[in-house]
């Protein structure tokens, strides 16, 4: 990386190099700090080869306890060659097909949870189908899932792939959603979603949960909209509740309330009441050493100084 | 990690988490800190399966840059079935030759240079066998190796790594070696390694040159032994000119002076010479920040700061 730095300095740590121990790791420093550290204006990154074929499947779960096990057990069986698997469970689907024209359910009857799977093969196409297959008929026979389906070519592919990408964009379409970004030891992730749905749904009847996400990085999108006929107002007034407790189940069950997305604003609050009280000193030292007049990014991830102390 | 800080406070950062963005990345700031920003007293690991076929190969190649293009290849038409790539030149094998009894050369003619790598698979032996022989058997048709073995059961997959694994203790063997521990960008790897080999045979023509690594890492073991008559007491009195040459030869190929060793006294001094100021002052602030009574591992890494001062 290549970062300006609050005293005006550049630091030039372009070089591209595999394994560099002169000293502490600024990369991983400098990266997710949300530019409270400095200013990144250039970065090296590796490459790798892209891989001969690829297919999608989704299978078709009763659980997301079954979603779990048929991960653990791609990874066990595919190695390197599982590339993907993301999760989603019925009423995303059901926003997806309702809100993209081109979208269809790929099976004839609804299940409660679906996994999107990728296999990469360095040999062919024919090479990654014919491993995707076979992990997939081990795992009907053992009962794991239900149901099938695997992409035959390029189209089918991105008809699968869209069924995931476009939740986002079908959750949000005419009305509000409470959003979380969350990650969970993988073990913990059935009994987390199946306890804090159920909790909400008895204190906040007025919720329904979308949970979709990233199962691989064990990380979900443990998302809230408002059940049919619930004012949006009224459902906006929960934000705070339904996010304390979510969120405090999710440091219950050893997560992090923010995968992927980094603290901002949003999240800054929240974020240093979850932390250790040790955990929170060191980035307050961190942030300080480096930028001791707090000039980049104020207030995002950490709270201006002043307002701390 | 777990983490005893200077002030005798502990960070809890255990949890097993793939993704978390809840600020800095901690964990990454106290490995390779060597200790001096805390002493880490527990560690989280993520586990992968184990392939179900693995096999191991050597190919003898004409000059490193052959064994660069080897790597290049091999990356492209194997993706993550590629697991290990190491190289070691023939002073190198001889010395284990010589050194190890039950070591024995595979080719019946010498080569320049050798790479070891191993294939996973995982589907069986059998698979991994006939993607590394497929792979060998394309660049031995495009020339870019003259030779090639492949291990056919456990036994020959551990002799074959023992010529890579023994070359330390077989080069150390009754004899002073000046070491190095550096890092390349792979596309320098060559033209550094015939360069800086050619420089030193002018400067220091008692030195010989004994190169060998991890190829796949850019990280060469580009050690110095004495050729032969030369008395061990007039080598070691070379350590810092030969060191001095080596290391102002990788800066200027953007490399690294420590790969994966560390900085500790031994390379600290050279490190802050090499190393933009801009990247020292942060390390300095970052050390002063986390530890500003200087308490861990005092003197590793970064001088004392009142010897810097």
């Amino acid at each position: 990386m290549e970062v300006v730095l609050p005293d005006g300095s550049i630091w030039h740590g372009l070089r591209t190099l595999f394994k560099d121990n002169m000293g502490y790791a600024l990369r991983h420093l400098f990266a997710g700090a949300e530019g409270t550290l400095g200013i990144i204006t250039a970065a090296s990154f590796r490459l790798f080869p892209k891989p001969a074929g690829v297919v999608a499947m989704v299978a078709a779960v009763p659980s997301i306890d079954a979603a779990c096990t048929l991960y653990a057990r791609l990874r066990t069986v595919l190695g390197p060659e599982l590339v993907a698997c993301e999760m989603f469970t019925r009423p995303c689907l059901d926003a997806v097909v309702r809100h993209v024209p081109s979208a269809r359910d790929p099976f004839a009857a609804p299940h409660p949870v679906y996994v999107l799977i990728e296999v990469a093969s360095f040999e062919d196409d024919a090479h990654a189908r014919s491993r995707g297959l076979g992990a997939m008929a081990a795992l009907m026979a053992d009962a794991i899932i239900t149901d099938a389906v695997i992409s035959e070519n390029n189209a089918q592919f991105r008809a699968l792939w869209g069924l995931r990408e476009h939740i986002s964009e079908a959750q949000g379409a005419g009305r509000p959603v409470i959003k979380h970004d969350i990650a969970l030891p993988l073990s913990k992730i059935a009994e987390f979603s199946s306890k804090c749905e159920e909790t909400l749904s008895w204190q906040f009847p007025q919720c329904r949960v979308e949970n979709f996400g990233h199962l691989g990085d064990g990380n979900l999108h443990f998302n809230i909209v408002p059940c049919p006929l619930i004012p949006h107002e009224a459902f906006h007034e929960l934000t705070g509740s339904v996010n304390m407790l979510v969120h405090d189940m999710v440091t219950s069950f050893s997560g992090s309330i923010s995968a992927e997305h980094g603290l901002g604003v949003l999240r800054r609050d929240e974020a240093a009441r979850y932390m250790p009280s040790a955990q929170l000193n060191l980035l307050k030292a961190i942030k300080t050493a480096i930028d001791p007049a707090g000039r980049m990014n104020p207030g995002k991830l950490l709270a201006n100084q002043s307002g701390l102390s």
